[in-house]
């Protein structure tokens, strides 16, 4: 700022300064975010300034969270703010460093200068003297470090010859005491109107009897001749009384341009507490000399890069993650990564239906951490996870979400564990937990349990209502049962993944048996199917009488890494698929993929089955069966009729299912024709590996 | 036990008790699951017994770790100490419980009193009378929980009819003082040398000059005729007065059977402090009924399961884990998962291979965090993280070491942070950390940074001589270039995974060129490729200029679990395999799998690559380019003359590798040849997704 004494020949003008306020650039990356991607273009801005009420805030031009166009009544808001008198500025973000330190900012100032002057040339600044005033900032934002660098310029016109200051004093000295008075009481109705207190130039009239007016720029004409002072006001940012401000550079390139005046009179408007300040007010007289050449193609010289201490442009930096609270910092740092997915790779990415889903995950054990930790980065916070273990001291090593501690004295709870240690990793997700036993079919129950079993079924039917999304993660076959059931009974996404000893099977059971005849032509539209679906026996007890290394957790390590991540990449696609739950069954063999083209993230198969024994991986497509033990329409029934009766039996009695699907009757007569049913009571019997044969 | 005064007509027995101590369980579960694996048949223990010496070591059968046949040796180890003479038994352990609950007791029993029965008919009893006492042992032993269920039996024939007892008395009160004295001393003897001392069963022999010699059984003939008395001695573990032990039980069988006799005066021989206490011990006269019908076939019925207060038998069982170091529990948990691979799965499994590994992990992002964990499954301990970030606060939710307290205040270091929570997982993991920048080529550095990026090529090298294995896991083409050399430079395994956005590679690099000239024919077998063989272009420096979503983050989540798993699997076929570095590439398509049939893991593939756009996978494989800017005997002779200045040269001049290895060359010629190659500068670049290409 200019605080010497100016000489009298050269009036000097106090430069503006920008003031960004955080909420600009925690709004900006927003937009960069999730409307912008690459696009690199420049985009227009508002900035704020307003005639200097007080010291403290002298001289800005601000830029806030308003200054962009978020919305398409985004610049409204402001407008008819006494104190937000908006300026017209364009931004320019680059996506690197590197772009950001070869901008070409000599062009750049010249071409808003050139803008400015077009509007001058075109009539434009009368009618709208706010674009006399016209800011530019280039920028580059590092939206992964939340932090932000930029310069700012304020394009002014460089008179040649410069304008001399002839004297410049206190509004009140100028005035007599009649006149400020009435010059006090326009400003003040000037100010008051929402239609004239954001224009910030305009003509001071006074006539002979001191009475003033305020008046539009263009009734300029309409001013000569009736009276006694005409000067050229404008609100004067700057508290300084040495000399005027910033704005009145371009203003005098307008007065010189449009009225061809030698001698200009200003009036730089001050106010204090909210009213017209006169003493604060400046009236001085400037010398322009005429420059008999100027046209519209003569565009004078611009300076205006903000300097500091006068002396050079100085990279302005501001590091938004000191200020933030860690846990919204935290929270914006995980969107970062999904919405630079859509920037490039996948522009159509939904992601607040990622967001926004709600996932219960049947079992916490090796998959389940697996799920909930994939389901983390895709930025899924909803997140319930059922199991009714304790956490092992063989668990931490694989099973991701805990540690040695959750493992003494006994083991915590994993559906415990597990929640605790999502809110440990990021803190904005919202995960619950329910230790709970799912109820399983030939596993004989006692009168006695009946009850709390029955309850069992009713709290998993009412998650599994309350959930878009259920994800089998059980060690067992026959835990798989009830669950895929009431999925298909409440024609929820089901999304089942299961581990051999080195191979996985990941794959999502199609729509319920019910949903077809209301929004679906039945005869043309077969259901994918179920976990169950191609099973000749109906699920029981695999249980009892397994050697530990029988069991599900002798898997090679890895495997369920790999299933996990997969199952979530499945889901993904299902919640991205305009279909969802209906969407066909893709297969990346087949060279036709059906009307799942247009899925931004690839195919969206039924099942994929891999082995890291070969590191082998396809893809694979089974329809529902019409004997399915689970899914199928006659079991479905029979669940809404019967209820808690129809769950009794199946539960008590290992052959209910078969008889009820008619299994029985397959098995009767395929066992006459003597085929070599695979048996599923085998000793080579791996329940995660063998049980989900497929018809292709 | 029987306390009450025994009827004069009935000889009753203080029964034996089990005392199985933790050692026992502790070594088991180890010999289990190290050897035995689902092997369930009876195994050879010992139990020890010895003449009771104190009223709180009463009448026990000790178990302990010494009772299994852990080596050859160990029967040897236990002979010879006085109070642990051996009792053989035999243990049947059941794979499950519902076995355990299915054993015929009877029968076992029953097998083993035949033993008995045949080494008396045999006459072994006589050459080795510690065959009289056996013992039994079923259970089902819980590895998972550290829970032991067990039932023991000492079975001993019921004779019919029963002996009955005359009298019963102190020793001192049957010998006269002199005789006392006399078989103090002789059971002394007998007792301090390291040949009978173990030998529980023995004859007392009195001359009528009351001198005593304790004789073997086997020498009863010689005994007959120069004995004023003749007892029939035995280690009595029981301090009770008012009944003999029951050792005296199969003893009484022996002497029936074979000497005919039906009066027999018996000693029942006690210590105290270590000596023979005749006030102590018991000289007794049992009647035995002769049976005539008797013969080796005709065993006499046995009893022998143990009784809880004589009634029933009571099922013991005993669990380790609450007495347990919790770091050495959760160790053996960890352990368990692997050896249970071994029982079935793969029973040629090395897994002492796995422990001792050394691996070195370049990167701990989302990679790395991924590879350790599954590092950590497969029980490798050893792992050194080198990166130079620090914890984002986008990191925790897809980097699954890292927690929301790990980033904030700026960050902790990953490689720190990595540690610590690799400890916490499981804290026999011996992890460290080293925070470092890898140097990399096409990335000049000044005059005064040389010294440190040398130091770091130093201190890199060193690491990598130091490890074992070498993963790759940086998100930068770039970085992986030392590395790449100076593993092919020591010869050392490198693991290599790198992601694109919706696809993965993995591959494990060859051996180093001059690993071939050593101990193979360099003409007949290639050496496989690594990351670079098939550039066209030398490494340079790849992260200037580019946009945040072209940064390696911008992946779908999930991808890095699907590579670091494989990575790690891979790994472990490398080192399961018996070339090791040198295994050939096996392909899963192509039949002939070469030499890597035997690999119990299944193939052996030289480069992984997938995608979760169309969930395909398939295996690579790339023989290793004589222009490679890593792995080429150029480069590698280059590097082993010129050292530093080498890598200076590397780093500083983006071309000298290319000039060096004649890539410029044939680029040239390429060129001239018009043919398309695809440029490595294009927007599309995807730099970890497109730089292998491959040569099938």
């Amino acid at each position: 700022m200019s605080e010497k004494e100016t000489s009298p020949a050269v009036l000097e003008f106090n430069p503006l300064n920008s003031l960004v306020q955080e909420g600009f650039w925690d709004s900006f990356s927003s937009l960069k975010l999730d409307k912008l991607g690459i696009d690199d273009s420049p985009i227009s801005i508002t900035g704020f300034c307003g005639p200097c009420s007080h010291p403290r805030g002298s001289n800005y031009l601000r830029l806030s969270s308003e200054s962009l166009p978020l919305d398409e009544q985004s610049s409204i808001t402001s407008h008819g703010n006494r104190n937000k008198c908006p300026v017209p500025g364009i931004l320019y973000n680059t996506n690197t460093l590197e772009s950001f330190h070869k901008l070409d900012k000599q062009s750049l100032l010249k071409a808003e200068a050139n803008k400015i002057w077009g509007d001058i040339q075109s009539g434009k600044a009368l009618e709208d003297p706010a674009v006399l005033s016209r800011f530019l900032v280039i920028s580059f934002a590092d939206l992964k470090t939340w932090s932000f660098r930029y310069l700012v310029a304020f394009p002014a016109f460089d008179l040649d010859p410069p304008a001399s200051l002839v004297e410049l004093k206190p509004a009140s000295d100028y005035f007599s005491s009649q006149e400020a008075e009435s010059v006090s009481a326009a400003c003040k109705d000037w100010r008051n109107s929402h239609l004239t207190t954001d224009v910030p130039f305009f003509l001071v009239s006074v006539s002979s009897d001191s009475k003033a007016s305020i008046r539009h720029l263009k009734d300029w004409e309409a001013c000569q001749g009736d009276h006694h002072k005409l000067l050229f006001g404008f609100y004067d940012p700057c508290h300084l009384r040495n000399n005027p401000g910033w704005p009145l550079r371009n203003y005098l390139a307008l007065i010189r341009s449009r009225w061809n005046l030698e001698t200009v009179w200003f009036f730089c408007y001050k106010e204090s507490r909210g009213f017209p300040d006169l003493n604060l007010s400046l009236v001085g007289q400037a010398l322009v000399t005429l420059s008999s050449g100027e046209s519209a193609e003569t565009v004078p010289n611009s300076v205006g890069w903000e300097l500091h201490n006068k002396e050079k442009q100085v990279l302005q930096s501001i590091n938004l993650a000191n200020s933030m609270d860690p846990i919204r910092l935290a929270a914006s740092a995980v969107d970062l990564n999904l919405k630079l997915m859509k920037w490039r790779a996948v522009p159509s990415l939904n992601i607040d239906a990622l967001y926004s889903v709600k996932c219960l995950l049947l079992g916490a054990g090796t998959l389940g951490c697996e799920v909930a930790r994939t389901l983390l980065g895709w930025g899924i916070r909803k997140i319930t996870f059922v199991d009714y273990g304790k956490v092992a001291m063989s668990n931490p090593v694989r099973q991701s979400l805990y540690t040695f501690e959750d493992s003494i004295g006994g083991g915590e709870f994993k559906a415990v564990a597990a929640v605790k240690r999502l809110k440990e990793v990021f803190p904005a997700m919202e995960p619950s937990g329910v230790v709970m036993a799912i109820p399983m079919p030939g596993h004989p129950i006692s009168s006695q349990e009946e009850d709390s079993v029955l309850a069992d079924c009713k709290r998993l039917s009412d998650l599994i209502e309350s959930h878009d999304v259920v994800f089998l993660l059980t060690d067992t076959r026959e835990s798989r049962w009830l669950p895929s059931l009431l999925c298909a009974n409440a024609n929820k996404i089901a999304v089942n993944a299961a581990l051999g000893f080195d191979s996985y099977m990941v794959m999502r059971h199609g729509a319920g048996p019910t949903s077809l005849s209301d929004d679906m032509n039945k005869t043309n539209k077969q259901r994918l199917g179920c976990y169950f679906c191609n099973d000749v026996v109906a699920p029981q007890d695999s249980m009892t009488d397994r050697t530990l290394d029988q069991q599900c957790t002798v898997t090679c390590p890895g495997l369920a890494s790999i299933a996990g991540a997969l199952a979530v990449n499945l889901l993904v696609k299902v919640l991205q698929h305009p279909l969802g739950i209906n969407a066909k069954g893709d297969n990346s063999s087949s060279s036709n993929r059906g009307d799942n083209d247009d899925s931004p993230l690839g195919i969206l198969p039924h099942q994929i089955r891999g082995s890291v024994s070969d590191f082998s991986q396809m893809t694979l497509l089974g329809q529902a069966s019409d004997s399915c033990t689970a899914c199928s329409e006659t079991v479905i029934s029979e669940y809404r009729e019967r209820g808690n009766s129809f769950l009794l039996e199946a539960i008590n009695h290992p052959t209910y299912l078969e008889d009820l699907t008619g299994l029985t009757e397959l098995k009767k007569a395929a066992n006459s024709f003597n085929l070599d049913w695979e048996d599923d009571d085998t000793d080579d019997d791996d329940d995660d590996d063998d049980d989900v044969a497929v018809v292709m």
